[in-house]
């Protein structure tokens, strides 16, 4: 524990829960991508970009405040990791839709929907734990959960693959495919560093 | 060179040299996979998640040493990158487990196994080095044989990438393949890395 | 802003300035490795290696020094990972010759060329900010171009994958064109990872 010489910055907090706020506006938006025909699908990508945009000022307002604060409150170099973690998911996620818009993807199969939903109930579960980054109190249950989450995508995911390659006919088609699922489970990977990140910081601090 | 406060830490000797001795049972697992038939691997990838868990248990372990205690042997965050690079070899080795499992290779090029051959030497290598961390003796040796070692598979990767593409009829299992020959090549990187975070420790030491 | 001690080690911006330098090389040599036969391109690809060494030395200059000097004309952290990221540049570019002739492609489409146009720009333009980073000033023109071409190198990578897709008759054919055409745009973020780091240094400093 380190001695403080000024009350906390309030403001990271504030703006880690804005960052995340965003990123559950963004996995709404790939839920939606997926219901949707491929007329619809440009429109959603493209609130999706906004989302990232917004997502991406977030990112870089509190690397500036870092840049020219002396006082923060916890690890410099984890608030910035912290932040760059959260970006590489919003990015992640980008990817995916662009992907799926730019590759006129017909119909995905059922398990990418339930891909989505985990990366759905990361995004809640991260946005709820970034306001706790505050007092450090009640954060276990949130990285706990993450990390179960995450085994239960991978494992989807390794399905999701074994389902491509056993019903694989055309190359082409399976290229595109697997692009999109493997994009997806780095979405998810890079919810479980956030919530490893949020782990080691709350160690350090207890 | 730093003043010493306290005496050196043994812990995390341990630990790593702990760690490393899960990689070297992990590369017996994976020339062992490469061995067997279809019926076989499924038991050995076990073994192989088995291995993954214990290394993930000894690398856990350093990182929550290190949120806890003040006094390191060395620089906090190269103590953390070398954990990390360890575990990073770990994940892309089981990777390559999994995959040749769940894509069903027939059989694998004669190459793939001189690929893991060299992955079998730069584990041993590896194993042996941790714990000259503790006198940062003796350690140019190992890291100048990483790199040759290193080199040598980065030409067995390119001459085996090229040998599928020459030989390639079927797309689909070319792209398995490939993905299994791009991930041992990832795993090899990876002990390069932990050798030449190594080189930095020693320097920054002596 | 920090004391400083002594007066600033010079030596640190001669080696960022002579790494990209070979930068600036390698991307004319990449650039005349589009434009020749494949009978020239192993000649071209081989200069290319050497610029590689040539620029991994000056890397490598950089971090021993580092490892063996206490006062740094800005954080060490930065330096290194300013040094590790110029190299990484060099390791995409080298890997796209190196795909071109191991594919043994026939001819790229005219939009890799106008990729590798905006990664010369990119080069050049890092080049020139280098030795910049002694006195800090007029850095934000450079990392406000290079975050403007690496823009425009994202929309010409998508429009070039679309392309493949949409032309694609043989699978085994789109898998080594697109593997150049990501190898090319990872060069490309890359540069903006550079300019990245420059814009945070600079920001620390001022």
């Amino acid at each position: 524990m380190r001695l403080r010489l000024t009350p906390r910055d309030t403001t990271y907090f504030d703006l880690f829960t804005e960052l995340a706020g965003h990123i559950v506006t963004g996995t709404g938006l790939l839920a939606e991508l997926l219901g949707a025909d491929r007329v619809e699908r440009k429109a959603i990508a493209d609130r999706f970009v906004e989302a990232e945009h917004a997502a991406d000022d977030a990112a870089h307002a509190i690397t500036k405040r870092l840049n020219q604060t002396f006082v923060t409150p916890f690890d410099r170099d984890d608030i910035y990791a912290l932040a760059n973690a959260l970006d590489d998911v919003v990015d992640a996620m980008e990817e995916a839709c662009d992907l799926i818009v730019l590759y006129k993807l017909a119909e995905l199969p059922a398990r990418v929907s339930a891909v989505v939903q985990v990366l759905q109930r990361c995004a809640e579960l991260t946005a709820e734990a970034m306001p706790r980054l505050r007092t450090m109190e009640e954060l276990s249950s949130y990285w706990v959960e993450i990390h179960r989450l995450e085994n239960q995508a991978d494992k989807l995911h390794r399905q999701l693959v074994a389902e491509l390659f056993d019903n694989a006919t055309d190359a082409i088609a399976l290229i595109k495919l697997k692009e999109v699922v493997d994009v997806l489970e780095e979405a998810c990977d890079g919810f479980e560093r956030v919530a490893t990140l949020v782990e080691t910081i709350a160690l350090k601090e207890s």
